[in-house]
């Protein structure tokens, strides 16, 4: 249906079933926890029933401008998940709340609460800060992910009728608004709403939505004096870095603002790169991911170190106590991550995206599914515990349509090669060159880091079998069929060429002893420190598993560190322990001769980051003093 | 004129020639830059003219509520300088202003710009957020400066009558108003008028704020509900930490809230214990003075960590980069030690002070006198600088004020002791047990460790000659003319006994090398971390005097360290220079394998910390990782 320039393609999330030690459970207490607890906190909040718009003036609860959104990623979350684990509950609960959002489309497509009964005559009088465009973007979303799991067009063709009305709305041609969103996501919605429909003109209203932002003169700046008000008051000063519309995207030369934005924009611009093989476009891509991975992303994958503005910071500004790494920026590097590496076949977006999605990303719920984590710092004094719920609630359903959606992550095709850049559990069927291929993938990882791989084909196929070597893993063993093996390794991937027969099975083994991790000598806030980490998984010790005070404690560079699978560990997990050094009982002053602070050797045990506070409420570090 | 229950008596700054090397030349500049500067600032600004009082609605620039604290605080500063440094043109200024400010008092005694010409009507309708008692409160400190440095009473008067007019309205008596001011500062300002006019009822009054704060029913509340405002929709949240009224000041188990209120209502609080002996204030003082030296201050004597709210953190919560560290609280750490070792004759609450004054405190000018620092962080990336000014610009008044009272820090007298606080180059004539004693102190400090002192008396004198042994100094030699002498130490200080007679010399040879300080374990943010001190200078790297990043490079514990005077750095400084470690030219990843970042040795220097930002933008850093 489409002539994408990308080398490689995903598979759908519905064409590869997981069975994993690891993700399995997570997945399942998405679907049996998260997501029913969802469902009630946006029906209690009145975010559902905003969708009935019987709202009157001077009631209490008006529509907000976000609820949209957060119904319509819950859509999306349930969507993957009935297709992948069927659950008729849910799905019937889907089925009327699609239903419900479909009923509220106006007679000319639009569809937004807000606008509809709380300003109604306002559509599209405040582009810049009210998240219109935003809203139907995730409502896109949610559509087309309801419409490939159920089947069911009812919420697709209200979507389709709003794409339309706004791309009579919008665009360069006389009388429409030259306008776009200030919090991006649209252009992402509707490269896949075109994807899902084949209708060019929806692939053209995303890329005009992105060659249009940042363009003088400034769309915010006409906007603002429609509405009688100074652009310069603007608490941005009229400056737009926070929007990432303070110059046209392909001259932006670093990555700035809001954080989520940015990413969302980024895979917009990714797909849009994608299927149009704009070459400028793409370049801005590889440009603003480097400055994301090489000087602006936390070790934990996450990414908007700023509390102000929910933002990225200078280049190497990364914070670990007042980070904020909200979790939908983690997350939505992961999907910035997964569009690059469909584009370029090159691991380093692979393992990027595994790096926020093990750590960044899984840190975003509670063990139990139940909590959530918007703020994702890499130090705490105690204070910091995951919340039911927000107020401003867009990161709890985008954990779900996260790890409801993994199967997506987890393989490629190009046409003559099979990807596969995460080591996941999981069954699946390919086509290559026009052969039926099944891929049946076992392993324990990321605890430890043996995978097998069974390839059967129809008939012998003759296609390269393409394994990520993530970058944390120093040496790696092959096997075929019980042999060794030796590939070459192209972009990160070991590359395995042959004609493949039914039950071939390759064997990968990665090393993945317990690393120290140092950060570029420019992130002050970590210079003289390591960070733990093992395979994929980032460390922390947190004060409920150490007597020494986790934050004072010191890791000499020779203290041994054993890596030891803990059963009882919130449903088992790799924990590291050694020996590290703790500052004597203090003598009550506040300061002192350096000498006179003495250490004594103390036993500590750290815990994947991602499973922090998830038990006695306490301090936390990633970030140790080499002692 | 009082009876006081404190230990000791300081001198006044009239009594103290200060003739020094480090601190003359700050002085002359404070002097001959920056009151003249402030002044015209003031001016241009309309401070000075608001006292005109011929502001009309719809005029711009309407009188701010701080507006008159700022023209109080440069009143009082050139009062201290005139009579210390005769200056006619900057006297004539003073008295211009002084005369001014006294004809904006209306006939019942009040005297406030904003609430005369902007909210007339108004007056005492918001004591939680408009400042205007602690406007009171720096008039009635200027007003007293001002008639001890000219004998001029025309402003004292005024500010008599206003304090008059305040004692008729607040208090607990039926009919008066049972408030005061969210932000303190009147209660000492009272407590000098008592002393300057022997006035009880200002004493009284002083005593009467403190007690009456934070009682319930809570005044605020009542306030805000008087305005029809729920008490709870501040942004406070109606609790009152931020300005110390959560409890009553008795009560109050640590020190919290915004740094500047804090330090000021202890002041008030240590001032009245003083002049009634109340024990139980006493106790509220010591107790939040322990929690203040002992978990909130940074090694450079500055307090209020957080930027939200001004205010102290949680305990040993005192992160670098993004220190808060108001040069005004500085300032006010100060004049609390100062007014707790009078109490207690304790060299603990002196240690204090001279580390705010030569750190926190000096680092809020410039060595010009043109330029101020209202926040004092002890990390910058390069982008912090001080200002010509600020739109509430208590902190270049507050610094000229402390400057140019210098004198009166020094020395204190008992009935039988002379007590030698700091040891700055200076000459004053004390009495004690009715002698009159001159003392005469010759030093290069803080730069070296000796100090001679000249003791003259009328007739031979008994009395004990007290000489503060700093905390910082190890070994220290005493020599009483020429012949080496030992003396017992009581409460940190030196104890010479004798009868003393004409010339008698004293020298006191402090032992100054470098030292490194470790910070007590759990403040997080100095873990494995070292700060430089010599002497009360503690030192930073900057980045112009530095080839390394100077928030990368490690000081290994074994790195010799020198120190050599710098006769051309910004006046002449001792520097302490030694060789770090600094990480090698980066490969660009951001994460890598702890082992792979080689560190080479590299020399540094440090220079004290008031000096930086003086030269070239750059870097700066105080906490160096031990490598």
């Amino acid at each position: 249906m489409t002539t994408s320039s990308r080398r490689l393609s995903p598979l759908k999330w519905t064409d590869v079933r997981i069975d994993d030690a690891f993700w399995s459970p997570k997945i399942e207490v998405n679907r049996a926890t998260t997501l029913p607890r969802e469902y009630e906190l946006c029906k209690s909040t009145g975010r559902i029933n905003a969708f009935k718009l019987d709202w009157k003036p001077g009631q209490p609860n008006p529509p907000h401008i976000f609820w949209d959104s957060d119904v319509a990623k819950w859509i999306e979350a349930a969507a993957y998940s009935v297709a992948t684990r069927p659950d008729p509950a849910l799905e019937a609960m889907l089925n009327d709340v699609a239903d419900l959002v479909a009923s509220a489309g106006r007679p000319d497509g639009y569809l937004n609460c807000h606008y509809t009964v709380v300003e109604p005559g306002k559509r599209w009088s405040n582009l810049r800060d009210c998240h219109e465009l935003y809203c139907a973007g995730h409502l896109i979303e949610g559509a087309v992910a309801h419409f490939q799991a159920t089947g069911k067009r009812t919420l697709l063709d209200a979507l389709c009728r709003y794409a339309d009305y706004i791309d009579s709305v919008f665009g360069t041609e006389p009388g429409k608004i030259r306008g776009y969103c200030g919090h991006e996501e649209i252009e992402l919605a509707l490269v896949k709403l075109y994807r899902a429909t084949g209708q060019n003109r929806y692939l053209n209203l995303a890329k005009y939505f992105i060659d249009e932002r940042g363009r003088q003169p400034h769309y915010f700046d006409l906007e603002a004096q429609v509405r009688c008000e100074d652009p310069t008051k603007h608490w941005t000063g009229g400056k737009y870095e926070y929007l990432q519309a303070h110059l046209p995207v392909r001259e932006q030369p670093e990555v700035v603002g809001h954080a989520v934005r940015a990413m969302y924009l980024l895979s917009g611009m990714a797909d849009v790169a994608a299927e149009t093989g704009d070459a400028t476009l793409l370049a801005a891509c590889r440009r603003l991911w480097n400055d994301t991975a090489a000087r602006k992303m936390y070790v934990t994958g996450a990414v908007g170190a700023l509390h102000n503005g929910e933002a990225f910071g200078r280049p190497y500004e990364l914070p670990n106590e007042s980070a904020y790494a909200e979790t939908c920026a983690n997350i939505a590097l992961a999907f910035f991550a997964h569009r690059m590496v469909q584009l370029e076949a090159d691991a380093k977006y692979a393992d990027v995206m595994e790096r926020a999605l093990y750590n960044g990303m899984l840190s975003g719920v509670s063990a139990d599914g139940m909590k959530f984590f918007y703020v994702n710092p890499l130090a705490s004094a105690g204070g910091h515990h995951r919340q039911d719920w927000f107020g401003c609630a867009c990161c709890p359903p985008n954990i779900a349509r996260l790890l409801a959606s993994m199967g997506q992550y987890i393989y490629s095709t190009s046409d003559q090669a099979a990807y596969v850049h995460l080591y996941i559990g999981s069954e699946t069927k390919l086509n290559i060159a026009g052969r039926a291929v099944a891929i049946r993938q076992q392993t324990d990882y990321p605890w430890a880091g043996r995978v097998e791989l069974v390839i059967d084909a129809d008939a012998p196929a003759k296609f390269d079998l393409m394994l990520r070597i993530p970058a944390w893993c120093r040496k790696h063993r092959l096997a075929l069929n019980g042999k060794p093996l030796k590939a070459p390794i192209a972009k990160g991937y070991a590359q395995i060429r042959r004609t493949w027969a039914g039950g071939d099975v390759v064997e990968l083994s990665l090393d993945m002893p317990i690393e120290r991790v140092a950060a570029h000598p420019a992130v002050a806030d970590n210079a003289g420190r390591v960070a733990l980490q093992r395979g994929p998984i980032v460390y922390c010790l947190e004060q409920c598993d150490n007597r020494a005070d986790v934050r004072a404690m010191l890791l000499p560079d020779s203290a041994k560190l054993t890596a030891r699978f803990d059963r009882k560990l919130l449903g088992g997990a790799v924990v590291i322990e050694g020996t590290g050094r703790t500052p004597d009982a203090d003598d009550g002053s506040l300061y002192r001769d350096a000498r006179s602070l003495k250490t004594t050797p103390v036993k500590f045990k750290a815990i994947p980051y991602f499973l922090w506070d998830n038990r006695k409420p306490g301090k936390m570090t990633v970030w140790l003093p080499r002692g």
